[in-house]
Formats: C-alpha cells, structure tokens, sequence
C-alpha cells in the first residue's frame, strides 16, 4: 500500500466541485459536490441516532436499494435535521437539481448537510449552487481540496487522504474527504465522510468492507461523547481500475479492506485531533484483553471521560482519573493486574504496575504529554485483545465554541 | 413531614465533631466523626465502580453483615483508592483508633475518605485525629455543620438537610450531609453522602428504603460522567424516637420512605448545584415516558451531553442537542411527537412542538434559562411513567480545576 497526495478526485473517473452558495455567510466556500463519470457501487453507514437528518433517510433509500450512484451533494451551515416533511422535500429538490445539471437520475444523487440543527434548507440557494458547480467539475488534485473546505464548518483544517494499492496487476487508488467536529452555527459535533475508489467490488462486499473498518475507525473516536444526528460515511466505487471485480472475501478483498481501513483511520485521526477546542489528539491503547468487546469498552470509557480529557489539556499524569473510567465502564477486569504507560514523541514510561503507581518522574510524564499526539497504554493481561481509540484534550475553547456563539 | 434545620446532629443521639487533622494543607478541616450514643441499624449504597477505594470494601463488609454500627468517620484530601493491601490495613487501623477512643468494637466503625487517587493515607495524622475528636463530640447543630465543612473538598457550600416525621405518635427525625463534586487535588468527582435518624427500623427496611430512594436521588446526577471509586451513602437509625419498629412496608414505613426521598433528594440537589465550575442547577424531566426505565434513559441522557450542558451555560435555548442527547440515548420514541418547554423562576416557553421548533422569542428563552436553577421538560406522549435528572452546565471553570491543579 502506497500513501498518496490528493482526496476524493484521487481515484479514475472521480471529480469535484465547489461553491460559496450563500448557505454560510461571508462569502465562504459552503457546498461540495462529488460527481463519477461512471455509475458507482455505494456503500454507507449513517447515525445511529433515533432522531436521524432528513440527508440521512434519503440516502439510506438509495445505499440500502440496488440504484448505482453518480453524485453526492454536500452543504454546510444548516444541518436540514428536525426539519420534518419539508426537509425530505428539500433533499428530492437537491437531488433533482443535480440531476438535472449532471443528466442522471435523481435516485442517483446522494446528498449530506451539516450545521445547525432545525433551520430549513435555503432550497433556492442550494439549488443554484448545484447549477454552478456541475460546469466546475474537475478531476484535478485542487478541486478535491476546494472540496474538502467546503464541507468545513468548525473544523480548522480541511481533512483529505488517499492510497494506492495492486490489485491483479492493475493499480487502485481509494481517496477521501471528512469534516468534523464542530459547525459555524455549533450545535452539535457532525461527522461526514466520503471516500471514492476506482475499484470493481460488488454493493454486497463494498458495503461489508466498509462496515468493518468503520467499527474501528470512526466508531473508535470521540469528541465530546454527543452522536449527531447527520453522521454520514459514504464510499463510491467507480470499477475504472480494471481489476478482477471483488465479489467474495479473496485475497484482493483483503487487500482493498486494509487500504480502506488505512484512509477510514487516517480520516478519524484526522477529525479527533481537531476535535472542538482541542490542543491534542489523545490515543488510548487497550492490551491484554479477553476479547475485542471488552477491549472496545474500556478504551472508549477513557477517551469520552469529561475528568481524563481535561487532565490530558493540563499534560498531568492523572492515572487515577484513566482507572476509574476503565473501572465504570461496564467491563469487568481486576484492577490490581493493570499496567499503564504514557507515550508521545517525547518517550514512552511507566506509570502504573499491577494497579499501583511505581516510582515515575512526574516531569518526565508531563513532558510526555506536551506533545500533540500522546497515548495512554492499558495492559489488563487477561488474554491477547487489543483495541485503539482516538480522541481529544477538554479545553475552555470547547467551552467557549459551544457555549458563547450566539452572543 | 416538615423541613427543619440541622444535618447529622439533628437526629435523637447523634452527635458530631471535625479537626483539622493535616491530611489537607493550611490547617483546614479535613477530618469528621459522627457518633450514635447508641448502636444503630445501618444501610448503605457503593459505588459499581470496577475500581473501589479501600474504605468502600471495608464499609461494604460491615454494612452487609449483621453488625450494628456506632460511629463513621471519614477524612477529606486523600482518597485511599488505589492504594493495594495498605490502603485496607489503614482503614482497620482507622476503625482500631475510633474503636479505642469511643470504646466500641472496630466493627462498628465504618470510614470514608475522598480525595486525591493513588496516595497512603497519612495514617498517624488520621489515628491522631481521631483522638482528637472524640472528646470534641456534640449533639449540637453547629458541631454537624464543622462535620459538614470538614468533608468538603472543591465543594464550594456545606451540604446539611433534616425533616421530622410522626410515626405511631412519635417524633421521628432524619437529617444527613454529602460532599460533592470535586477535590483539593481534584481526581474525579467524589460523593459522599451520611444520614442519621431515630427511627426504629429494622436493617433489612433500612436498606430497603435506602436502596429504593438512592435510585431516584444520587444515582439521578450528573456532574461529568465519572463514576467515583469512593461514592458511598450510609444511613444509620438509632431507634431511640420510640416509634413502633418498622418491619414490613406498612404505612410508616411509606412516611419514613418519603422523608428519607425528600433527604436525599435534597443533597442529591445541593450536589450537583455545586459541581465543579457550575454556574447552574439543570434540570430535566422526561413525562409521557411509556416507563420509569425509559424515562430514566432519555433524562440522564440529556443531563450528561456536554454540548446540551455547555448551552445551559451560554443561556442559549439550543433545543437540537437535547432531542440529539434523547436520540443517542438507546430509548426508542417518536422525534416527531416530542414537545419541550423550557421553565426557571422567570416563566414557563414552549420551544417545540411535535419536533419542530415553535416560533418562540430567543430572547424570552434566554432570559429563562440565565436564573439560577433551570428546568427542561420534554413530553414524548407515549405514556404515564416520568423521571427527573438533575445535573449543571459546563464552564469554563469546569475545565481550569480539573486541568490545572498541578500547575
């Protein structure tokens, strides 16, 4: 596997587009859209929220039926969610206006939108927009970027990644793009992923593919423990690389899994380190467990503890706050087995051997934990499980971002 | 039942005393006793914390045995948690010097101690102090109020409440104190809580009724999600009103239930009004729920979500992350069917009915929702059942103790 430049135009026969269509204000970028010049496989996963985004329902229809698709429409600002009847007619009128421009069937547009929660789409505005983008389409590195940004709402960096991988002699590239965590309007932390990949795999194996490695990628991240209600991961599959189509669990579907867990990971990575507020991304490696379910448990207990999170913003060396969330997080383990260590790019040290502090400095541990990127290790010793999860510091800027925006 | 003044002292035989041992710096009070003249009845509620302080396991012996219990003594500034095999000699060698100093069994001691993790009780101070108070023990209210302050760590107010019910023609009394939510050297959220009454009332009842109002009071709050290794809620009853004893759910046992509710709901209240940086007590009643196990989902659900906690601090009626938090929260219920008002002190709004925003004024909502106690009411129209969560907003300050303290 190769890691490449680029994002979603990366993969053959994909292009994108850009606009500031007047969703957001001051004239920034606001709408993407992803166009294939081939009909796509698609697979997805979506949020898990009862209360689910009128986006989501529409593309849930199109992924969850056997329809190939061609586009994606995506806009910031508002977030079309608790929107009622009127918010699902807004996604046809979005889906239909990309039709139109694109000369494909309305079922064949996906559409996303992230940002406040219960305002209405502006349909004319989007409309338009849609309009103005399909004549700016490119397939050019510069128009997945342009992309990228315009799907932003608080992130601070726009998110994108692509590899490489061979597959029966022919070359496949998997691209993609991501926002989160945050919005303009911030009301709630938003994730939406989109990948493309010019591989031949059928709907059947794209969509397990794509489940699996969400399970460890997005589904392994946390910013502030509040699941939207627009979460959205999409993948297109165009088949332009000419490979051998995947249509069971051979060797090749092994191949393309690992190079979409690699761009799902590196795009999760991506989102929790610019998690709302955040100074550092927080990894939390749990060895030793009896098995994965157990070992997902405790590593998520840490990352979302309120107590750890804002330990890890004042770079202490807080164990205490670490064994406690793995001790109320449900799964059972004994506490006097736990080896813990902190580890940067600063070092790596023991705090913790069998339950009980050893003799650390507590300068080296927080200078272990000024870097950016900082994990925390948990041995259990109960078997050979692993699991990694990934989130943020708690800092007065996440306060701040969500407390004071409308002031 | 009327409302009285007076905490742990207010209750026939009780009595109380607290010094300033040296387990917290600068000569603050960091040690309380609570004595009963006579040997009483006891019940409590631990932590389900994997993780347990060593002075939880040595309550938990005592309290689920037939022992009968005469005094409590608890220290603030270390937690003894975490601490192995020494961290439970140092509660028998605590329960030892009070045993000594009161000349009772050490069985009929029990102990706590909240504070920082992973550090030896100082335990000649702790045995020193015990000493010290034993003659200092007073039936008065003000030495209940020393006791109060005593076991306070970032607690900002002592926390003291008292009723009196009649039982079989007597005058029976229930007052308590807790500490919450947060330390000198804050580690996690700590709460402690200890009631004392008069009543005669078999153990098995105690525990009962104990058990039965803890579920809707303590285990109904929320400061940050962290579960503490040290939480504990003891109630001892002396007897010594002269009531007929309550062995069956009768009549007094259900005026007894209410008064012990109506104490602990009181502190559970004072609790999570002033935890760690909170500006306001938030409140949140779910109605309509189709039962008691649904309702009590969707309200902790939405108690705990620090993007909902974070707009109660910015007074900003931002309603999508309530639904949001009510949505992630496991329970099924029908978006489009929810209504939610927003009530304080300064008037009752309607924001949304049957999920979409009704055309309310920001300002009014804002100015609801900048009093002190604030109150979200969400009807999902399902049912009869109801419950009530009680948390705080998310701040600024939230974040600077628990980040700060070793700087």
């Amino acid at each position: 596997m190769k890691i490449i430049e680029g994002g979603v135009t990366a993969a053959e026969g994909f292009q994108a587009a850009a606009v500031a269509a007047g969703v957001k204000k001051a004239n920034r970028k606001d709408m993407a859209l992803v166009y294939s010049t081939v009909p796509c496989q698609a697979a997805g996963t979506f949020t898990t929220n009862v209360v689910k985004a009128a986006p989501v329902k529409w593309d849930q229809q199109i992924v969850y039926s056997q329809e190939k698709v061609q586009a994606i429409v995506c806009n910031s600002g508002v977030a079309n969610a608790c929107t009622g009847q009127e918010g699902m007619e807004n996604c046809q009128k979005t889906a239909q206006a990309a039709a139109k421009a694109l000369n494909i069937g309305e079922n064949q547009v996906l559409v996303a939108s992230t940002g406040v929660i219960g305002q209405q789409l502006p349909i004319e505005k989007i409309c338009a927009g849609v309009e103005q983008m399909a004549p700016l389409l490119s397939e050019k590195k510069e128009a997945g970027t342009m992309a990228a940004q315009a799907i932003m709402t608080t992130d601070t960096v726009s998110k994108e990644t692509a590899v490489q991988i061979q597959l029966g002699g022919k070359t496949v590239t998997l691209g993609g793009m991501c926002k989160g965590s945050g919005m303009i309007h911030p009301n709630m932390c938003t994730m939406l992923s989109f990948i493309t990949t010019d591989a031949a795999i059928s709907k059947e194996m794209l969509q397990k593919a794509m489940s699996s490695t969400v399970a460890d990628t997005y589904n392994m991240i946390s910013v502030d423990g509040d699941t939207s209600t627009n979460d959205t991961a999409l993948v297109l599959a165009s088949g332009l690389a000419g490979n051998p189509e995947i249509t069971q669990e051979n060797e090749d579907y092994h191949t393309f899994l690992e190079a979409l867990r690699q761009v799902n990971e590196t795009l999760a990575k991506k989102m929790a380190a610019d998690g709302e507020g955040a100074t550092a991304l927080f990894e939390v490696k749990i060895l030793g467990a009896k098995d994965k379910a157990q070992a997902v448990t405790l590593a998520k207990s840490v990352i979302t503890s309120s107590l750890t999170k804002a330990a890890i913003f004042g770079h202490d060396a807080n164990w205490g706050r670490i064994l406690c969330a793995m001790g109320y997080s449900g799964a059972q383990f004994d506490p006097e087995q736990v080896d813990l260590f902190f580890e940067s790019a600063a070092g790596k040290l023991q705090i913790i051997e069998n339950g009980v502090a050893v003799d650390y400095s507590e300068e080296e541990a927080t200078r272990i934990l000024s870097e950016k990127e900082v994990t925390a290790i948990a041995d259990i010793k109960q078997g050979e499980a692993s699991a990694t999860a990934w989130g943020c510091d708690l800092t007065y800027d996440y306060v701040k971002i969500n407390a004071d925006y409308r002031s």
